[in-house]
């Protein structure tokens, strides 16, 4: 594969080369390391949207409208749906045809799932990097739409500049979202499909729930929305934009971003010592052998490996 | 913290220490190696059954269930919820008060909620260990139930010997389950809640998505359930132990349990590295400028990191 031209093409912003380098993310592809490098001086300069709830809320919906509503300010919007693809369903390709549709012949929006499932880091490492793809090639604005509310999902999300965490009426309330580890990480609240029975609940229950915490720099506002129709959309777009200003000014922004990038920095490094690490068990068969008949432990076996794959260094 | 008398409290099926040695999983603690190494030879006894699916499909009712179910059958269960705990609510432990109280006087019975936040591998690391713990206290049965339905959540169900999967009407629909990988990891599938509206239509709908994979040594059975009324019950109970048999006698469940012991020390080993990047990164303020300047990409900067904690093992 011709790297040095898919680096040209992504920051030429074609659309195919921007979906083949995402491909290379979702494969994790030994050839991301000379993307990264080649793209890595153009990126930073967009705003990032989290959006995660549970499934059947309406983020796919609620990602369109926005769409819709950075269009109308001129913004060349991306979205990048994160997605565990299951291989029975071939994923989410016929779910981004029917959105595609609205905006199919806007070259100012780029919309595309991704599966993680072949990234050893998982989406925690391949979201940054499709992001950065994204930036590179001259989007303004990054949608990050998750599927799940799980530990993963949520920190994703956590890594966007404003993370937008997305209820509906009937599906689980408020106190089961908040386990997940929700309430902390999110910057704006909607409560969308607000023209059913139970949405005034669900607000009133999170706004209680968000009264309980500690106050925070930023008091995260619960919106109602019907995506459906736009209901609510209008003082969604604001508030997000809103909340763009108010991080940047408040310094907020950058250091939430310098500390991801240093976080991502550990976890790729890990990752490559994990390989490492494989290398050296699958070797090993008498540690193998050891570990199944519970000669040493898990901790123990892990500690002769780290031990070997240190010593690896100076030979 | 004097390990070997806690090792042996554990080993002398103390419920207090058993508590104890929980909490040492959840903050992650040094001693934790210690710890293993005193219990890995009184473990794999246990069978565990994974419990996985959204907020508000009734997980908590059924593992409660199903405790009664296995008491009668003379088991001794534990059940560990694994919970991403929210500073905000202080986590499950109300959800545990109000479920021990059925169980509280049974000394064969152990509930736990664990939260992950303080353990650097996540749930893919606390809970196998925290399952050991229970095993080697002699519990039979360990439940494991995730909160969430997110890819770490499934990855934790997956690891268990049977793997349920809980649906139920109105709360998202298996298409999107599907979308969370959960299909193929699933060896019994429950729609619980089966007297509400739309019940039927779950069965139906999962039934046909199964039909559209491929076929698998063990076809995995859709049953209904409504965990409030114990109905279905009995039915899900000797699904789950005829499940159980065929992994045995199929070699499916040993296999199983080895990959993921193999996977789980390499995990261990990365975690460990992981530790040496934190403080090669900390220590070189001229990478983190270069990083944040864009003078080097992510890839590059582990590169560099890599490089450095390989070279400490040589000096």
């Amino acid at each position: 594969m011709d790297i040095e031209a898919l680096t040209r093409g992504v920051l030429d912003r074609e659309a195919r080369a921007v979906a083949r380098a995402i491909s290379l993310v979702e494969d994790g592809r030994p050839e991301l390391a000379a993307l990264s490098a080649g793209i890595y001086g153009h990126t930073g300069a967009a705003a990032t949207i989290g959006l995660t709830g549970a499934p059947g809320v309406g983020k796919s919906t609620l990602a369109t409208a926005l769409v819709r509503a950075a269009r109308a300010d001129g913004r060349r919007v991306a979205v990048l749906a994160i997605d565990p693809t299951s291989p029975y369903t071939g994923g989410a390709l016929l779910g981004d045809r029917v959105r595609m549709q609205e905006h199919a012949t806007d070259p100012d929006v780029f919309i595309r799932s991704m599966a993680t499932r072949g990234h050893l880091g998982g989406m925690a490492l391949a979201a940054p990097e499709a992001v950065r793809i994204l930036e590179a090639a001259g989007f303004d604005l990054v949608i990050v739409e998750t599927v799940g509310v799980g530990q993963a999902e949520v920190d994703v999300a956590a890594a966007t500049d404003t993370a937008v965490v997305v209820l509906a009426p009937g599906l689980g309330d408020a106190v089961q979202m908040a386990k997940a580890g929700i309430l902390e990480v999110a910057d704006v609240f909607i409560v969308n499909k607000s023209d059913r029975d139970g949405a005034a609940a669900v607000v009133r229950e999170l706004r209680q729930m968000l009264h309980l915490g500690p106050a925070r720099p930023w008091d995260p506002p619960v919106l109602s929305t019907t995506a459906t129709t736009d209901e609510g959309i209008g003082e969604l777009w604001s508030t997000i934009e809103e909340h763009g200003r108010w991080a940047v000014a408040s310094g907020g922004r950058d250091a939430k971003r310098r500390d991801r990038l240093l976080r991502e920095v550990e976890s790729l490094g890990a990752e490559r010592l994990r390989l490492d690490l494989t290398r050296a068990l699958d070797a090993d068969a008498d540690l193998v052998e050891r570990l199944v008949s519970r000669a040493v432990d898990p901790y123990g076996a892990a500690e002769e490996l780290v031990r070997g794959v240190r010593d690896e260094g100076s030979a």
